[in-house]
């Protein structure tokens, strides 16, 4: 038995998320686990390392699999784009240790989220990138993302409910810069929540629009409610970078 | 009556090219025209500066139209892009003397062909490049593009029939740039004949394939027939980029 793992990179627009459903195929789990199936001969399970949302990409999501095969990473590589639709692609694909889990070894992950913040839209990017036509306030944005920087508890950041699992997560870095017609924010952590990106981007968003002081990241964070919180901005502007392994 | 003069960018991967159908509503000009004969409040021709091919797409289209109107520019350029579809943008918007008339006062174009030459595809290059995946070299092309540039008779790299209209054009320049998983082909000049730019580019890339040399193109120029050059390659990766007036 092979143990895979594989870099993917999808365009998220036509799907309903990484994580395979019941009732659709359209999943990008469920197009690899058909593909990656045919190719061992028999039902096989893909583990990414987790989640992402309806209408979310990826440039860097990693996930695993077992196979018994004779064939040769590269022809496997070759056979699973072959079959896989055009906006699903396989960029790297290797051997690795059995013991090798996409999920439970994670130490880390890297978004970026976009947003066109243009006073005219874009043909292309309409689909990569959350359009704002107001002009964002980066120094502002830049100060409030400080404050997100560190070891909280992210629980007022996201959609989970209260549980008993531990919602204290660590953000190494977030970077915002403008390109061209964009602005890129990215987020380096050791994980994130159920919507947690999506949530911090629509908190930014209203300090970016001066609806909201920079003071507002404390406030969210002494207030621990979902509700004090942004709103949760579109899964279109958001992409997974990089899945990071110790 | 004032003369509008537009510049247009658009995703032309759902069209069948600019020029208007008797048969359908999808083309530019037909999307332009619709929202623009609402805002006039009669039926308005929009003019472009030449048709763009099925599925090739803009950055830098211009067109222009005659309308009456009290409305500002700025509220005329907000009218149009709220009720085009999202994948046509109007970039600029101005008001320009009555004579000037996109397709007539043409002094040149610029157009840009992208070709994704990676062993690895894109997710997300996939509608906006033509791919291969065998390395093309790069300069061998360029010197071959040496040969285009200039005036030149160039019937054989055009699906235009005998016609008693010239078919002599000047290429002033050909620029060939790796960036990225992508070559740039980019080409400047005082006008291109019906499929020149996909006829060359089939034509430069079956050099770059190693299955033609330099000299190939002197071959073409010196036979004249559409049958000597190389095919024509998917409109997907052709953008026009720029339309110049004196």
């Amino acid at each position: 038995m092979k143990n895979i793992r594989m870099i993917i990179e999808y365009d998220g627009s036509r799907y309903k998320g990484w994580q395979r459903l019941k009732d659709t195929d359209q999943t990008i789990q469920g197009k690899l686990e058909g593909v990656i199936s045919e190719l061992a001969g028999k039902p096989t399970e893909v583990i990414g390392s987790g989640r992402t949302d309806a209408g979310a990409h990826a440039h860097g999501q990693v996930a695993n699999f077992q196979i018994k095969s004779d064939m040769s990473l590269k022809e496997m590589k070759q056979y699973i784009n072959h079959y896989l639709p055009q906006d699903i692609v396989v960029k790297d694909l290797q051997q690795v240790s059995a013991r090798f889990h996409s999920r439970y070894n994670v130490s880390g992950k890297k978004y970026a989220y976009y947003v066109l913040n243009d006073s005219i839209p874009s043909a292309f990017l309409r689909k990569y990138s959350y359009y704002i036509p107001e002009k964002l306030d980066i120094v502002a944005m830049k100060k409030a993302a400080e404050g997100l920087v560190g070891t909280h508890d992210f629980i007022a950041f996201s959609s989970v409910k209260k549980t008993n699992k531990s919602t204290v997560r660590t953000i190494k870095e977030i970077n915002i810069e403008k390109k061209g017609q964009q602005i890129e924010f990215t987020f380096v952590g050791d994980g994130f929540l159920h919507n947690m990106i999506r949530i911090m981007m629509g908190t930014l968003i209203d300090i970016g629009m001066g609806e909201e002081k920079v003071s507002y990241i404390d406030k969210i964070f002494k207030g621990g409610k979902r509700e004090v919180a942004g709103k949760t901005v579109p899964a279109q502007g958001l992409f997974l970078m990089e899945v990071y392994y110790d």
